[in-house]
């Protein structure tokens, strides 16, 4: 299996968010598939579509560093039954202009955790909702709406502690690399496909 | 019919956005029974819970304005398939702290016009679930997304021009105004009867 | 307070359903405000427009049951993140012939009760997004995800147990029984405006 | 390009439903790479968990159709903002009982088409919700909210009449095709790894 990079997409800016440690305890689970990163979108200004003749240079930023990675994972709260704002403002930034996403074909999972027992439903819906417009193949299972996920699961170092939560990001992260996986070679394939096609209507 | 104060939240921050367009339309459609002003939100930072111990100053003047007034207006339109960001922003953080969210009961209706067909109801239905937490009345009917918007359907001077748009457009604003008319007086029942309870068994 | 008429409206037909059981507790603790009757579902054909030149039986008796009340309250599992399919069926017919919606207007609640964590939020919100097209006014908070619930919760005879799911039924039912008083006198007040400027305009 | 087995499962029962004709030149214009089949959903009872006991014969019948495929394809009209009744119940007949899911891992797509200008958009979005729990990898791009479709569209035989709508039909029919080998070729993938792997481990 190839290693693929993966840039991670915190949907908090809080500095102990417990989406930020689940993010990084993926990363720790799956060194020999994944080369994880997680990319910082607070300070990319809101998107405003009049500032594109001279975009902010945080936008630039971002936009290099999405388009550089095989794969993206979100790790995100609910805000208010719906994704975070800054959140959404990252997606935004990143699927203009038009035309030039960076999101394009690019695999993806999303994880909710939270505090309460529903674990950011609506969140993570409403985020793959805007995956089918920027044709992001989401894997579908295992969901993970992570409930009732507090501090007292990680340890000082930020690092899952025994037990089912635990198991169930284990699990969440070796079907991430698998799906990325998938999702790349298929690609590969299909340009392999249409090369033989266009080689063999040439000769 | 008593005068309401209306704030009125826009979705995009483009100067010649025609969601700005629409909202004023339907400010000046009822002068007489509602008082609007729109309230910017393209200047609060993204909701970090972690300053809620010295909230930027935008936060404060945000919070304030919202909670002066008695409805509100959002006019939206949709980006990857929901609501922007910097809407989802301005929501999180008028929702902000914990149990002071300026949003309570306040009645609503939202807007979605954007230039394509579909008109938004991606955006549209995101923001109505937000409000259920939020605990705001929307209003149901007419729905509001407005499809095929451009920027020819307005004057020099951003009015609607006669047309269907127009004829929607003042049918909503009439719609509204009843609807946040009705909320009002309904919660003003309620408390009554309250203190009717109240005062008889004291007696 | 008027004592209201009220439709409940379950989503699940199996016989020990908790939904059926949470519904017959709202009605238990809501004597004095609420008359809530069970209207059932499984015997209506799926909805088929052809059919509505000779429309089955059935549809006229659920259409009749459903216009009578003044009030529904929908209280549903959730079956593959939605609604159930049979839940569905019953608005749909309801909503039917065109322009003789027999929901409309009518107050509503949504309670989704689930032996899961995440309480039916999927179906919740599906739902939801109906009672726009309906216009139906839907009650926004308390919001009813209830999660974990079992029949343990319940005694030989359905009814609630001590504990703290009875006390969120009976903070649910006396929230819904002020929602329909606000709606169904707004209404009235809203008729007697028009009634009172029409005779104003005739003198 | 191996032809793969498809159930087209259609949102409507009407006779003359749009989306069946849609259905019908997704088929026609796929014969090389896709065999499709339209499974009817009509005759299969509510769902009722009771009944898998003896469940009733249709259930047997549908599963086995559905179990037998490659992928699927869903075409569907909306009935108030969500999917029809009819369809969901089929949805939630085929993933029972728990753990013998017929829907999981088929590659699937969704189109809606509607008269009106919103093209199904809830509905979609709804059965994509679906999808997620059935574990069903669906097509991102080109999303199919076909708007504005009419019987005009159509000639006497039920077959796209030249135009915009027939151009993206033939589009979305192509990228089906791709879609469905591309998830059937991974899975073989990733098994023949595993198969590789065990074997490595066993020597």
């Amino acid at each position: 299996m190839t290693k693929h990079q993966i840039a991670i997409v915190v949907g908090s800016l809080r500095r102990d968010s417990i989406n930020r440690k689940v993010a990084r305890s993926i990363c720790a689970f799956t060194p020999h598939a994944l080369d994880c990163k997680i990319v910082e979108i607070g300070d990319l200004p809101h998107y405003n579509q009049d500032q594109e003749s001279n975009p902010p240079e945080a936008y630039a930023r971002f936009r290099q560093q999405i388009s550089a990675v095989d794969g993206i994972l979100f790790c995100t709260p609910e805000y208010n039954r719906g994704m975070p704002g800054v959140l959404k403002n990252a997606i935004d930034v990143g699927s203009r202009p038009y035309g030039q996403s960076v999101w394009d074909k690019k695999p993806a999972a999303i994880i909710s955790a939270s505090p309460g027992g529903i674990g950011g439903f609506g969140a993570n819906h409403q985020l793959r909702q805007a995956c089918v417009f920027l044709n992001m193949p989401v894997m579908q299972q295992p969901e993970a709406y992570l409930g009732s996920v507090t501090d007292a699961q990680f340890d000082e170092e930020g690092r899952l502690r025994e037990g089912p939560l635990k198991e169930l990001v284990l699990q969440l992260a070796g079907a991430f690399a698998d799906w990325v996986d998938i999702i790349v070679r298929s690609r590969k394939l299909l340009a392999e496909d249409a090369a033989h096609a266009a080689k063999a209507a040439a000769e």
